[in-house]
């Protein structure tokens, strides 16, 4: 597989990104929904910030008072042994998996390019954590156009849990917030672009408890608001790459031989990377062929090192003929971009037998 | 509380059911929906068999093949430290939380009653697992009746997890399956039996993984097969009876002060107990009010003993004027039935403040 990564690359990281408020610092510009709108390409990133510290050993949790719109923020000391500091994205208790609080608040801001290489951030937040299912804030946009509406599909974090949220906007100026599409736990939700057989389709990826593992589902609706006939779609492969963790990453686009998808998933190391799957036209929930080998894995220095190194990590793609340019987050920190050949992936997959 | 547990509790055991074959046998009847129809009292029972197993030391697990509709068998040895045995309810690889196999297979059957007090048993099965969803089994229904249709929603168990179920049936003969409502992890769907500022409503209990807790939340849907606007309604109370997980029981139904849904609870040392909760009437987004204490708690040597004991767990309850008839599954095991008092319960409720 031929990869080129932009020269430009990294094309936005946390230095290029104003606070949104001077007490708090920019750590996270990164895993950006990515569209055509007139004649610009926009990037909403996933901003994330957290508030300064002048101590190594106090660590901060900013969460939303979303009753007042204010930020409280809590702090910890490095040494408490009531709590598990080990993933600097987020606060444990000691000896539990599930996380109690986030140590950064992210939100969405968007850039803009003319040329998709170098991007302009815009002054002010574009979606800002308000409801109290977003208080912990809100992550990884994805965005569908259908017909002259844009919709971004979002992880809603809270106490609460973890679901997908939903917003459309016309101009991405005015947004509207239309509450809590798929419940806890669920993230990684892309929309397709256009209904099929009369239906709109969703690909998410719930995180079962109880039993089963993160894995890819597709849910249908006819009117984008209320969903259902969940199925499950495809799972991790054991002693492949994508044997930990997996989800669709950018809206699927069509193509001749199908809905071709490009979906992220982290070996038991959690490494992540990018690989594709391609589904039935007619029927979405039909998996036609998948790539055994990554087609984009962490490898360039941004790419390996940073906040929560070894990641790739898109939530957007863009197709001009058979060129296919990955939009993608570098360890949950910047963003970067490559082209790949829209035929050489094709070509990459693996057939499923029948 | 006065309850009053009918004489003939309980009402149904294993020893009531036929196996659907000769090589298994039922270990629980219990978790039953119930409803009224024409002059009968329907219990949908929740029937779990086991393969028949000489050995002590051999551990079955029974799974369908949905392709083919038939029921394979795994064996384990009690010995091998590949698993933790300890639940009897599953199998789990040692060290691990969630479960691989379950040690019974359910379904639903139908029995029948013309007093609410002694039933009869239908020689087959009412709803039996037949997708690739439901390999592990189905648990657990609810039935809500809406105009002259009778719907059920019910966990659907497989490898991939427990997500929710949903059918519907007019005459409790013909039944038919709408595939999977709500995503993994979903339990404790209970349906409102009527359209609310034109909306209809479920409640649900996610069971989140990475933060958050197995608590009710409730959702909205204009057709009753898409679901979405998922809110969050009410969660575990530290240092209550209802501080380990919780979920709806019973659906709901309409009293002069609002919709009254009686919930089951467990605490930390894994107590099933029944409370109540008081929606409002015109937004059952709103919870009002909601018993500090117990409603029904395990007393009765049928709750406390059992293959899981100390379990009173309610899929379904009947009103007739003041009197509230709590059919409820037993220690995982039969079921039994207690009335109270619906004056009784409303004023046992404790308003929240504003």
């Amino acid at each position: 597989m031929n990869v080129y990564r932009y020269e430009e690359n990294p094309l936005l990281t946390p230095a290029d990104v104003k606070p949104h408020r001077f007490d708090y610092e920019v750590i996270g510009a990164f895993n950006a929904g990515v569209t055509q709108f007139n004649d610009e390409i926009i990037m909403l990133l996933r901003v994330a910030e957290r508030p300064v510290s002048d101590d190594p050993n106090i660590i901060k949790a900013p969460v939303l008072n979303h009753k007042t719109g204010e930020l409280k923020v809590l702090s910890f000391h490095r040494e408490d042994k009531t709590y598990d500091f080990s993933d600097p994205r987020a606060i444990k208790l000691a000896g539990q998996d599930s996380f109690v609080y986030l140590t950064s608040l992210s939100y969405f801001r968007i850039a803009r390019s003319k040329d998709g290489h170098r991007f302009t951030v815009d002054d002010k937040p574009f979606l800002f954590p308000k409801t109290s299912l977003e208080t912990f804030g809100i992550e990884d946009p994805r965005i569908a156009r259908i017909e002259d509406t844009y919709y971004i599909s979002f992880s809603e974090v809270s106490p609460v849990g973890v679901g997908t949220g939903f917003a459309s906007t016309k101009d991405f100026v005015h947004v509207e917030h239309h509450g809590m599409m798929l419940a806890p736990e669920n993230k990684d939700v892309v929309l397709f672009p256009e209904k099929i057989n009369g239906k709109y389709y969703v690909l998410h990826r719930p995180v079962p408890k109880s039993t089963g593992a993160p894995e890819i589902w597709i849910a249908e609706s006819d009117n984008l608001r209320y969903w259902g006939n969940h199925r499950y779609l495809m799972g991790l492969r054991p002693n492949h790459w994508d044997n930990g963790r997996l989800g669709a990453g950018a809206a699927p686009f069509k193509t001749e031989k199908g809905w071709l998808e490009l979906y992220h998933a982290a070996d038991e190391s959690h490494r992540y990377c990018m690989g594709a799957v391609l589904l039935d036209l007619e029927d979405p929930s039909k998996v036609l062929a998948r790539t055994n080998q990554p087609i984009l894995a962490p490898e360039a220095s941004y790419e390996v090192e940073g906040f929560f190194g070894n990641v790739v990590f898109s939530c957007g793609a863009l197709v001009d003929g058979d060129i296919v340019k990955i939009y993608y987050g570098v360890a949950d920190t910047s963003m970067a971009c490559a082209e790949l050949s829209l035929h050489e992936i094709l070509a990459s997959l693996t057939y499923l037998e029948n």
